[in-house]
C-alpha cells in the first residue's frame, strides 16, 4: 500500500513519516508540499538524512490519487476542506490531521475558527477519530477527522466520568498545559525562543477552537453536559500536553471506585495507561510515543475529582493517533508502526 | 541598621542579600549558616563575588542578637520556630520566610506539615505578612510570618472577589504552575535536570501545605468560603509562579466591572499591576522583580471568572515580599531596596 | 541630562531603559521607534508596566537633537551610520550599540557584513568602547562604537596574554557559546523555540562578522597576531555568552603566573572578576549584571592556556557596557546605574 | 537469545531496554539491580509501563550466567571490572558500558580515574568497541569495552584526518558540549535544575577521564599524535553531544577534498552521516537515534580544519553503540534493533 503525506514540511507531517516509513503494511510514502516541488525533505529536515530519497512532490490531485491508496493531510486550516472531497470522489481514503472536518455544525466552526467551514455533506460524512471510543465507526470511515491534541488528552481523561454520569454537568474545568511544538513550525513572536524560555503564558482564554470540539463529543456521550471552562497554557518545552481536569462528583465516591472504573474502561486500550493510586503521569513519560497516561485523585474535603491526562501532542495528539486510526480503518492491529517506547529521559 | 540573614546559603537567603545589600537604610548585612562557619559566601555562590567579604558566621543566638536589629530567617522548617522566640525575648524583630508561623492553629499545621508546630503563643503573636492587605498589623509586628509563594499569588488574585462576596463560596479552583527554584537548593531526583527538563509534573495533589494557609486568609476575608481545590505543577523553568484561578460568579457580571474592581482594589498597591482587558501576564514579565501581575477574564458561556496571577516565586513569593514587609514594619517607603525592573527577556 | 534610546522595542533597547531609568544623572529617557509612533512601550513589553508613561516617539532628527544630550542607538545595521553624523553635527554625543562604526576599514566592513560601510571620516572619528582598555580615548569620544557581545568576552579574556606577548601569534582559537537573545527579537526559524530547545547549533562557521572586530583590537595590542579561528554556537538559553579561548604558550608557564597577571591587569576594573585557581565561571553567575568573569587553566601536557570568559550578552555585551561607556564619557563613576548584582539562580 | 542488563535503573540501562526489547534476535531481557530486588522497573521508570512485567532481579552471578547469553553492564565504575571476569570464565559474553576496560594501561586508568584498575589480563582481552573502526576485532570479542560518549563523537570526527596524516600532530583541540543526562541519574548540585537551566558550565578542565581514552585510539591510528586539548561543557539540555574539533592542516587543502575523504571513509557506515558543503549538524538532528552526524569546514585564512560531530550521548554514546557492537559480535546486521529515526523536533 502506498500513502501520501500532504504537508510533509510541518512537524506533524515529519512525524507521520517517522511512523509510516517503518510501517509493515506501507510500501511507499510519498511526500507532497505546496511550494517545495522537487526539493529533498532533508533540506527542511536534515535529521531525515540526505540519502533517503525523500523528495517533495507537487500537489497535483490527479497524480496524488493515482499514486496512493490513503492520503494524510497535515496542513494548515482550509487545505483539506478543499482537496479532500476531490480525493474521496476518486475512492481515496483521507485522514485529516487539521481541524477542517472535526465539527459537525459548520456555523460553530465558523464562529470559533473565524473562517469558512467545509461543505456540509462532508462534515457529516467525516468520522471523528478518537480511536479508543469510536472504533466501530472508524472501521468504516472514508474521511477521518483526526482529533486535536487538547481534545485527545481531555476526552480520554473525561470519558469514563461523563459516560457514566458521575459528575455535575456544569462543573468541568480543564486547565491544559502544552509544549510549543503544537504551534507548528511557522516562526512568530509567540514561539520565539527568548520569549518562551523560562516563561509560562496563558493564551486564547475562553476562545480556543478546541472548546467546541471537546463539547461536541462530551454531549454525544451525555446530553446533559454544560459548557466547559477550558484554558490553555504555553510551557517552555517542545513536546507534551498535560490536561489537569477538575469536576465535581455527584455523589460521594472513593478513589478505588474511580480507579476501577478507569482501569476497566481502558482495559483493552493498548495506548491508554491508567496509573495506580497516588501516582500521576508526567508528560515526559509518554515522550515520542502514542501513549496517553492517566492519573486520578479524589478529594474528600471538596468532593472534587482531579484527572491528569498526558500525551505527546505530536504523537497521540496528531501523527500517532492518525496512524492508529489508519490501522483501525484498514483492519490491522492498532499498534502497527507505533511500537516505540517513550524516550526517557 | 544592621540585619541578619539566617540561612544565607539557600536561594531565598541569597536573594535577601541581593535586595538588602543596596537597601538605603541597611548599614550591614550579617550572614549566618549552621554549618559553614567562617567560609566565604562566594564558595557557595560565586556570583556574589570573591572580594565582597561576605563571610558566613556561626549561628549563636547571643551574638546574633547583639549585632543585629532585625533577623530574617530563610531556613528549613523547624529552625525559626525554635530560635525566633529567643530573639524576640531580646527585643529583636524577626521576619520568618519559612512556614513555621503562618498558621494560627497548631493542629492544622501538624496535620499538613506532618511535624510539630511552633509554640501556641508565638503562633498568635505572629503577623501574616501579605503586605498589600495587612499593612496596619504589619506596622506593629515583632514577629512576621512571610507568606508562602503560592499563597501570595493566589491570595492577591482572589482578594477582590472574596472580600466582595462575588463568587460561589465552594467554587474556587486554583491550578498553580511553578518554576523549580521553589524547591530550594537541595539536590533530589525531583529537581534533577534530566527529569525536569522538557517535562511537566503535578505533585502533592490535594496535599500541599499551602492549602490551609490560603484557606485561613480567605476565611478571614469571608467566613463563608469553603475548602478549595489547589493543584501544584512543576514547570521546566527556574523562576516564576502562575496561579490560574477559577471561580463561579454569583450573579452575571461583566469584564469591565471586574477590571474596575481590581484596578480600584490595587490602586495604591505599588507592586500589583492589573492588566487591561484581554491582556494576561506571563511569568517572565515579573522575573527578578517584586511585582504581582494580574489578568482577568469572564466567560459568559459558563458564568465563570478566570484570574491569572503571576509572581517571581523567589521575590514577591519570598525575599522581595520579606523586604517589603521589613519596610512596612519600619515605616519606610514600601519599595525601598526593591526598585528593580523585571529582567526581560 | 536627557537621553534618547533609538530602537527601544528591541532587547538591547529595553535593557538600556532598565539601567538608564534609575541612573542618578539621567533626568529623562526618551524612547524612539521607526514604526510605532505614539504607542506605549508596554504594548511591546508589558513587563515595563502600563502606567509608566513610556511612549514611543517618532524618529525625527531635529526633535531628537533638541530634546536630548546623548543618543543611544540600539538599531539594526545601517540605521546608525545614516543618522549619527546628523546628530554629531549638532553637537550631540552618540553611543552606537550596532556594528556600524566598529571597524576602521570600510572595505573590511563590507566584506564581512556584506553591506555598505559608514562614511570613512566617521569610522575614523568613532572610538571603540571596550571600557576596560580604552578609557582615555572614551573620555574624549563624541561617537562611541560599543563593542559586540562576542568581542567583549573574547577581548577581555585575551588582553593580558596578547598585550604581554605570551602566546604563539597564530595559535588563538575561540570557541564561543551564546544564548539566543543575541539574535534579537525578530522571529525566524533559527530562533523558533521548538528548533532551539534541547539543541546545540554551530553557525556562521569562519564567517562571523565579529571576527574582524576581534582581530582589529588584537593587532592594535600586538601587531604580530595572526588570523584567529572563532566559532559561534547557539545554546538553548536566553542570556549569556561563554568564550572558551585556547592559545599556545610561548614558553613554559605556571598557572600562578597567569593568575597573577590577570588579577593585576584587572585590579582596577570594577566589572572584571578573575576567579581563583581551579575555579571557572558559569554564564549564570553574571546573569543580568555587567560583570565579565574570567577563569584560567594551564595544561602542562600541551603547553596550552585555556581562558574562560563569561558575560551577559545583553548587559556587558550590549546595554550595560554602553552605560559604562556613557559614564566614562561623562566623567562619572564607571558603575553608576549599573550596581545590580547577578540574579541567581 | 536471552540478555541481561545490569544497572537497569540508570539512564543507559533503560535505554538498552528500549532497544533490546524489540530486537528481533532477543527473546528475553532480564534486568538486574544491586538494591531493588523484586521491585518493578516501573517504580523507578513509570514510562516503561506498569504492566510490562519488567521486574528487577538480584545480582547473583550464578543465576545471571545460567539465564543469559550476553550480559550488558551499565554500571558505575568498579562493578564491571569485578564481575565481568566471573562471567567470562563461564563463557558468557560481556558488553561493558562503563569505563572499566577501555584503557589498556592500568596505570593510566589509575591516574585519570583515581581508582584501582581492572586486572591486567582482562584489560588486554577487552576489545574497544568503536564500531565503525574496529569491526574485525569486535566480531571476535568476548569482553567488549563500549566507548565513552565524548570519545565516540570525537574519534569518529577525527579518524579520517588522523589516519591519513593530514593534520599537525600537536594541533588537536576538542571543545565538547554535552547535555546533562551524561552525568547519570544520581542527584547532585551539579545536575540540579535551577543550577543548570539557563547556564553553561565548563568542568574537569584538562582533567576529564575521556582524554586518555581518546589519545589511546588516536595513537593506534597514528603514532605521532601528541597530547590533545579536550574541554567539556555542560549545556542546559538533556541529551546530545557536540564535539567541535579544531586541527591545523599540514598542507593547504580544499573543503571538497575533505568532504570526499569523509564521505569515502564512512561510505559503508550506516550510522555515520556526513553533511554536504556548508552544512553542519545540530545535536537535535540525531536525538534518540544511533546516528553520528558530521560537518566539516576549512578556513583558508588560518589553514585550520573544523569538524563538528554530534551524537545522542545515551544512544551512539552509550546504549545504541552497545547494541550495534552486540550485532557485530553476533554476526547480525549492524542496525538490528536500532532502526529508529531521530525524534524531531
Amino acid at each position: 500500500m502506498n500513502i501520501a503525506i500532504i504537508g510533509a514540511t510541518g512537524y506533524s507531517g515529519v512525524e507521520l513519516l517517522r511512523f509510516l516509513q517503518h510501517h509493515p503494511h506501507v510500501e511507499r510514502c510519498h511526500l507532497y508540499s505546496s511550494s517545495q516541488d522537487g526539493m529533498a525533505l532533508s533540506q527542511s529536515f536534515p535529521h531525515t538524512g540526505e540519502n533517503r530519497g525523500n523528495v517533495l512532490r507537487k500537489m497535483a490531485i490527479e497524480q496524488i490519487a493515482a499514486a496512493n491508496d490513503v492520503v494524510f493531510f497535515a496542513t494548515p486550516p482550509g487545505v483539506s476542506s478543499e482537496l479532500s472531497p476531490l480525493l474521496i470522489e476518486k475512492g481515496i481514503k483521507v485522514i485529516d490531521l487539521s481541524g477542517d472536518f472535526r465539527l459537525k455544525d459548520g456555523t460553530v466552526y465558523e464562529k470559533w475558527y473565524k473562517r469558512p467551514a467545509a461543505e456540509h455533506s462532508y462534515l457529516q460524512k467525516a468520522v471523528y477519530g478518537l480511536s479508543e471510543w469510536n472504533r466501530t465507526e472508524i472501521r468504516k470511515a472514508q474521511l477521518l477527522a483526526n482529533p486535536g491534541c487538547y481534545p485527545t488528552a481531555t476526552l480520554l481523561g473525561l470519558a469514563p466520568l461523563v459516560q457514566n454520569g458521575l459528575i455535575e454537568e456544569q462543573s468541568i474545568i480543564v486547565d491544559a498545559k502544552s509544549g510549543v511544538s503544537g504551534a507548528g513550525r511557522k516562526a512568530s513572536l509567540n514561539t520565539h525562543f527568548s520569549e518562551i524560555n523560562e516563561n509560562v503564558k496563558i493564551y486564547k482564554v475562553n476562545e480556543h477552537q478546541h472548546i467546541p470540539e471537546i463539547e461536541q463529543m462530551l454531549k454525544l456521550w451525555n446530553e446533559h453536559i454544560q459548557p466547559i471552562t477550558f484554558s490553555t497554557h504555553l510551557i517552555p518545552m517542545t513536546r507534551g500536553i498535560m490536561a489537569t481536569i477538575y469536576a465535581q462528583a455527584k455523589v460521594e465516591l472513593s478513589l478505588e471506585t474511580l480507579l476501577d472504573l478507569y482501569k476497566t474502561s481502558y482495559e483493552t486500550a493498548h495506548f491508554v495507561r491508567v496509573r495506580n493510586s497516588g501516582q500521576f503521569p508526567a508528560t515526559k513519560e509518554v515522550y515520542g510515543s502514542n501513549y496517553c497516561d492517566i492519573g486520578i485523585a479524589y478529594d474528600e474535603r471538596t468532593g472534587r475529582i482531579t484527572v491528569v491526562s498526558v500525551i505527546d501532542n505530536l504523537v497521540k495528539g496528531a501523527a500517532g493517533q492518525a496512524v492508529q486510526n489508519f490501522n483501525v480503518m484498514m483492519g490491522w492491529n492498532e499498534s502497527e508502526g507505533l511500537k516505540v517506547a517513550p524516550i526517557y529521559p
